[in-house]
């Protein structure tokens, strides 16, 4: 498709997206949530259709890697996953209309401050065709239209799934246009989404660095940041060992290819012995590989050296590094140093050190005594999640429906003039 | 200053500002409401000096218009009132630390939602010699280190300010570095600020049109959007005449230059004659410019045409334009097509079309028989403000110390892992 035509596609999809936006916002919870039913209806009875567009995506990416092809795979059973998933997004909550604060002034005015949909949300992807799922249905329940872009290996898939959540639309008898896709993978319909500052009230890239990086430096909407997960356990001098035993391999281990998976360990000198050597004799021995600074290295011939490229590495694979460090205020430094501001965890007994970690730590997340892994909005409680914020602005840490929300001021006088 | 060197001082400011971020970000409420305190000591002690520079600015401001250089004048008793200002900011009820939601899981992981500094905010502003004074103390009684870029026009005035303000930080014991400025009125210190990612967290761009389309379009760190306030006031059909008469003058007239201003009129078609013709004429003897399409213009001879541009345009003077609609479906149209999303006030005595009015209007305040002029922070209760944002994103509506927040997540186990 030439950049011309494009162009207008693009324009087009934009007028849509606001008028379904606008349409949208005034719905009630019920409507949309009745919406969520009807795109997880018509997704189970559009199965065979998806599965074929999917086996058709597989057979062209023959050059991906295993954990790649994977993540773009579905099943029977991967898709009534993905039709749950957005049963349990219909069941949440309404995050609109809320009243959130009310309040009088003395001159007679009355205040309400109340929950409103962001209007139109951006969302850029990469291969896992199920966020097309996901994200519809967070967008529709908050009282969003969606602009999706989804990865080109999943391209057939995402625009199966797509047809089947707009029937469901049509169905419950609201717009479509809710949700849209852009009309190729092309990457050159990314940098005309990127510039649509009249339509788009936010981008969300979900994906890897790389492509996370680019829409942070090209875009012109307002971007919710989703960096990567170079999250950290700190044990602490006075951790439990057996805790910090089962935490660890948890964190790190559990899945390596989540952003709240551990990324680095850093012990205090004083429990190098005792706590260090069994815990990396646990990931060595479960075929974790272990990059250590030179104090931790001598524990075991298997442990590999770090560089200090390691320290800024999330690695997503079963590899993990370590480092020796003098206390608590020094893996803080470490932590707001050399980390993405994701999720942090640290292991002790002693409240004070908990304490001081936890108001420090400069981070979306911060555990104590518990497992990085729980960094998902579901542990949360936020039922499904378009992914983890790590910017400070607007939302931080799991992003759920709740947060694809803005708010509004009604203020409600008698004639009331301002005075002076 | 070559940009060499203004690159390295630039830097230099970011780190010092990350600097004393960290330190910030762990003192009490108390601390920081007596270093606003303070703040307003050191204004008032310094107040000989920094009259003398502002006569300085004066002096070379000799080809500003009569209403710029009235908003680049102190005089002892505005700039009481500036202190004055900080006193209320210190009063304002600490807005960090508060347990937002706090919930447990099944899984025994109990979770804390708290209020945290954002971390550092650039400020980038026009004439007012003021807003140094109060955006430094918005930013330090919520925790944040702030990089100040003034006007050109105030710079004298700003940096006598400036020194005051850091001699209050040093007096109460914290870093002086809580408040920076740019060392230059030179543009490309702005330029330099916009690419500050690592530092910054957010900028705010608090000016005129201009200046807010350019940051907008150049800046890398993300921007805290305070457009134009190109705001309506619409007179439905069941409008009471008196209220409306009193409620038009004061959302035009009461003070012309804010943002809150009233700057277009819509009157329903059936009360053109009943109503239009006297509130028009209030504002035609008054001293106001109307603009009106075709049906207006005959009330009165002293009504002029309004052109397109008209619809669109944040007058910021004597002038209004108007406009008849066909009902409220009508007007919520014309406002979302050619507003800025800040303000706007619909006149009735019909609660349904009140209630239609409030939520089709795609505007951060939205207010029913009240001027448009409340669009303030003050008259919110929420004290000082920073601007009024007509973003969707983070903070909408007037920015106070309590939006200059961000949260962080802190959840505490026992050992606990994740299944599965």
């Amino acid at each position: 498709m030439d950049l011309p035509d494009l162009a207008t596609q693009m324009a087009d999809l934009g007028a849509r997206a606001k008028a379904a936006s606008a349409l949208l916002s005034q719905t009630s919870g019920a409507q949309r949530a009745a919406a969520v039913t009807a795109m997880a209806a018509a997704l189970r009875a559009a199965a065979p259709v998806i599965l074929a567009a999917n086996d058709s995506d597989m057979a062209r990416a023959t050059e991906l890697s295993p954990s790649l092809r994977d993540r773009l795979k579905l099943t029977p059973e991967r898709l009534e996953g993905v039709a749950k998933g957005l049963d349990e997004i219909a069941a949440l909550p309404d995050p609109l209309g809320a009243v959130l604060e009310e309040w009088h002034q003395p001159n007679g005015l009355h205040f309400q401050k109340i929950r409103v949909p962001l209007g139109v949300i951006g969302i850029i992807y990469e291969s896992r065709p199920n966020v097309t799922a996901d994200a519809g249905a967070l967008c529709v329940k908050s009282g969003n239209a969606v602009i999706l872009r989804g990865g080109s290996d999943s391209f057939a898939s995402s625009g199966a799934i797509l047809t089947a959540l707009r029937a469901g639309l049509t169905a419950a008898g609201l717009p479509e246009d809710c949700v849209q896709a852009v009309p190729t993978p092309d990457r050159a319909a990314v940098g005309l989404l990127l510039t649509m500052t009249d339509t788009l009230d936010v981008v969300i890239p979900r994906g890897g660095k790389s492509l996370i990086a680019r829409v942070a430096a090209d875009s012109r909407v307002p971007v919710l940041k989703h960096l990567d997960g170079n999250c950290h356990t700190y044990i602490h001098s006075a951790a439990d060992l057996d805790k910090a035993r089962r935490v660890v391999l948890n964190a790190k281990l559990r899945r390596t290819g989540v952003c709240g998976a551990t990324e680095s360990l850093l012990f205090d000198a004083a429990i190098v012995q005792s706590h260090a050597a069994p815990i990396l004799k646990d990931l060595l021995d479960a075929g974790c590989v272990v990059r250590a600074d030179a104090a931790l290295e001598a524990l075991d011939p298997r442990i590999e050296p770090a560089t200090e490229a390691d320290w800024g590495t999330e690695y997503l694979e079963a590899i993990v590094s370590a480092k020796v460090v003098s206390g608590v205020d020094a893996a803080i430094e470490h932590i707001n140093r050399y980390g993405s501001h994701h999720t942090e965890a640290i292991l002790t007994e002693d409240a004070r050190a908990a304490a001081a970690f936890l108001a420090g730590v400069d981070s979306a997340i911060v555990l104590h005594n518990a497992s990085t892994q729980f960094a998902d909005g579901g542990e949360f409680g936020f039922g499904a999640e378009i992914g983890i914020s790590t910017g400070k602005l607007h939302a931080r840490g799991p992003v759920g429906a709740q947060h694809l929300t803005s708010i509004k001021y009604l203020v409600r006088g008698n004639g009331t003039v301002r005075a002076g």
